[in-house]
């Protein structure tokens, strides 16, 4: 029985997959980003600067596509390629795209950072063997109908070339219900990592097939430790030539990257001041929840050991976060003071707003 | 065609479903957690502790249990709802169990503060009819193959007989995937509160059947916006009459509220007041960038119009949170004076501690 | 660990159910009819009729229905349990109705033959037991998401109850495949009958949901081994309240009768005689073929001893169909007289048509 | 929009695919069989005389195997395809073999009568165009999660290529079910049949997984009208490399192919006189019970109108068959006096056997 390259080894560390400086199991929660579609250079220019200003880590594009039908739309082939090299380099993101034919696979690499192996794809072993000898980074999608089993075991395939430069991607599998395109598998995320040292990442574009839960399914990717994040975005995704109800625009991408709290403004200032007062608030409650145990309990309203304890605490907390305690000590004693003052008027009668 | 009562009206607001002081839809992320079955007055009381003291918001406990196999441990049954409510009422928690027959029903609505319909039950209408009937709060479990819809159309036989006060449960949809028990399907939270008013939470326990994925997935859940969380607690899980393998220990349920973040600090003041703390660095921080750039621009440490839009956005959220805004603003004014001596020092070298 | 009683013993017969004078293990497929809902007298005693002409050997009809929804038909209840005894007396069938409440089965056993478990109730457990102790024949559908095993299970709530007059109903499990409204399992009739001792019948109009499937999948039920059927039929699908697309008409039923051989009809003469002169045909070509060979190794057209053989052969099979052999060898001898003249015509060229 | 070639067109016929002089479509119920791993010569020569002897149509056996282990027995390749062709040369059947990767098709389509796409690669559209391209007859194997409109657009991949030599395969899709290996959807059969032109055949030893249900899967793929099977054979199935659980042995398939009437028999001379003369049983009791009727309404035994007119049916019918119609009457005469004989018999008194 030979070992499995793709499992876990006692003590092994976990596979960092770098990718045109990008850190796959290193960085935090990388986002790979583009269009389904390469359609035209102007299309792709767009995207990838949408992507890039709104702080995605790779630019994704398709331009091999396998579509269902023999008579639609199969991409732009060879010349896609050139563009999608073009608009990396112009906007400063290294690149991936899929590849669905042992051809393919030599020519893309010589124009992108990673190679994307489809879905329908992960078990089509010969394209497995031509993309793992090229020994370029890969992101491994799941079959719809594959068991996270198999799925590691087509990882094996691009290991036994010798290549471990692979990240898994979970995209959803096939089952009965029908509200989204396919069930996102979340739990699949910890089940590889505690199986495998390779670095998982989710595509809930693909998963969902519909534009407004990718951002919930984000942040449960986010949640569950996911270590990346694949999404479709377009520059109008009503036009696109595919895949049109799961792709992001501009202002869907910029609103996802911000929930990510990966964009600047989360920590604008007025923001922190907003949940400084709501923590004032929620303090408030509390305090005048123990107020009432107190009067119930005949306790006096100020306890004076109490408050050195709890002024303790604060110094303490604020040497370890590097503030100046009598700062800190300034600001709690007028807190305190707000507290009796309202456990003053909460014995008196209903609380009265000041 | 009659309108469904469980869909989102136009301009309809969210329905939150109280419990003893719990806030379903409104409260942040309140845990429902205890035993998978209540197994003596000893293993109870010491769940009952073990899920209080960590931060849980109500007491689970199964007394009336309906096992696959009829020759199974079925629940201590009446009796247990006796334990219930007296290890409810001794930590101060609301308590839940779940109801499979309809006598149970107003057994239970005697004893407890929300009834639970099993994933099972979910199509046992007659059941829904007498639990709605109760008018108490019911805590709808997902059928692991029950449509969305399905699922929603159960809950409109609750709101048939007149009650809202309906919490949706999922955990877990069947599929070919057999790593965990059920295939969370985490899809489901948006899509449910897309379509309908009710809260949503997410039972990792049953879905996962595997402790070691409870905390992902409850990270998940959080992530993906779920109104809650009901885990499964046992003070012994290897001792446990029944689902051994996904009970969580003391330890486990305490590691999962610290990565859930509402830990016990999250009901005690002192936490919150480091949480206060700590923001307080964090303000600091951002402060200080900002001070350095209107340094590089020539810019004057104090800029009386921004403080006074910040004092007025602070006031409006005070009077928002109804905190009485002059207190706010001493303090704030505090801030601002700290910070902008901060700045002072950084502009003449490195910050110092004080 | 106790033994399960649903599971077959070494060396343990099958169980024959009988449900008046309609043995379920041991008749020749025997197939249930009737319309999903019992709408009014004059639509069930046209059913009834239709069912009981062209062969049914019970009539079903459902007055205790648990629509997803509060809102619609819940079924005639008990005024319909009536009408069911009286078409099922009017046409001398036994009869069989679904109960989904525990009241119900106690109900509907002073009037029916057979009590239906539908698969949203195949884990009420208290409705299994309450059905159990009638004592009465059960049909237990399989829930849709049952794995066979917890469908077995539901039936040992049944037999803990003393009661092992149970048939089994595969009637589709759900997947991703759309095209039916369930895809029917069809190996679970083997598979149950491996492991257990019950019988097992199928339901191809709620696997299918839809007519035009319902003979196809009716014979693969047969030529799996199936100990019956269970099919909706109503006069007027198309102004029926319920299941209009699955329910077959009179005439839909004939031909599932026909096709499953049971009508007259298929036996008609001429188109016995047709596969008469077919298999002459076939016949033909086998003995040009040996002809051939003969020919090829230089052998005789006639080879008496063979013809003796093949003769006695003949009449060995005359006596044991109970035939004259001599009127079966007078023809024989025909047929060999134009064999051994269409090989000399072969022998002399390409096969004259005489 | 581009119509779908593989759709059924209004007044459209089937399309029939001939292999070897065995055609899909038409024949009655061709069977694919062999080994699922070409292993040695001796153990291929083996499986080809079990298979021939008892009657298969096909001999199919895997020589270019995709294991979705990289480290197992991937097949004997080239080698393999050498020892198919002799062996099926050798027992006088066409044969066929799976091709995985587009080098196959061209060299596979130089010794086999028929190649086959694999589940794995329903989708692989680059394998797809290059088997399309040769012009030969394809087995398209319906991925475990495809729908069956996905594999009817697999299907139009190689029509796309001019190539309508398509016979569509079931073999089972993945659903929670863990009884079998899969779960064959034997509904998939009417469905394609309905929508499209193309023959349908099933595959049990696959769906199962499992040798004892090969044989009542068979049996529901002839009942549900597929137009043919494909099974796996191997002389000792517990020294094969691969599929030990599903394949027959020589018992084995005998048995299927005794169950499924096409046994050695089918070919055998001797058996389908006893056919003949089964029918002839058959055709007396229906002769007989005419008789009746007539006797009971006072009609004479001899009927000369109803004569000619059966007369004339077997005449035509002798037409169609390419039967010598004056042959056929002169055999028909000497059944029909038998029968007016009989008749008299009964008129006389019980039936008599000569």
């Amino acid at each position: 029985m030979t070992d499995r390259k793709a499992h876990r080894r006692p003590e092994g560390s976990n596979t960092v997959v770098e990718v045109g400086g990008v850190r796959f199991g290193h960085d935090p929660f990388p986002v790979i980003a583009g269009p389904a579609s390469i359609e035209s250079e102007g299309q792709l220019m767009d995207a990838a600067q949408i992507v890039a200003e709104r702080g995605a880590s790779i630019l994704r594009g398709g331009t091999f596509r396998s579509p269902s039908s023999p008579y639609t739309f199969s991409g732009m082939g060879r010349s896609g390629l050139a563009l999608l090299e073009e608009a990396g380099a112009s906007v400063g993101l290294p690149t991936i795209t899929e590849v669905a034919e042992g051809g393919d696979a030599d020519l893309a690499a010589g124009h992108t950072d990673m190679l994307e192996i489809g879905p329908a794809n992960m078990q089509n072993f010969e394209l497995l063997r031509d993309v793992g000898r090229t020994g370029m980074p890969v992101l491994l999608n799941r079959g719809p109908s594959a068991t996270i089993d198999e799925w590691l075991w087509s990882a094996e395939y691009l290991l036994a070339e010798g290549n471990d430069r692979i990240v898994m991607c979970e995209r959803g599998i096939r089952t009965f219900e029908q509200s989204t395109q396919n069930t996102l598998d979340i739990s699949a995320v910890p089940v590889v990592k505690d199986q495998s040292h390779l670095p998982v990442i989710v595509d809930p574009s693909h998963a969902a097939g519909n534009r407004s839960l990718v951002t919930p399914l984000a942040l449960a990717a986010q949640g569950v430790g996911a270590d990346g994040l694949a999404v479709e975005v377009h520059p109008s995704p009503d036009e696109a030539l595919s895949d049109q109800l799961q792709q992001l625009d501009a202002h869907g991408f910029a609103a996802l990257m911000d929930a990510l709290g990966i964009s600047r403004m989360r920590q604008a200032v007025d923001i922190v001041d907003r949940e400084i007062v709501r923590l004032f608030a929620r303090r408030r409650e509390l305090s005048l929840a123990i107020g009432r145990v107190k009067a119930a309990r005949g306790m006096p309203v100020q306890i004076p050991e109490r408050e050195d304890e709890l002024l303790a605490i604060i110094r303490e907390e604020a040497v370890l976060q590097k503030l100046d305690p009598e700062y800190v000590e300034r600001i709690f004693k007028e807190i305190l003071a707000e507290s009796r003052a309202a456990q003053w008027r909460d014995r008196e009668g209903p609380p009265q707003l000041g």
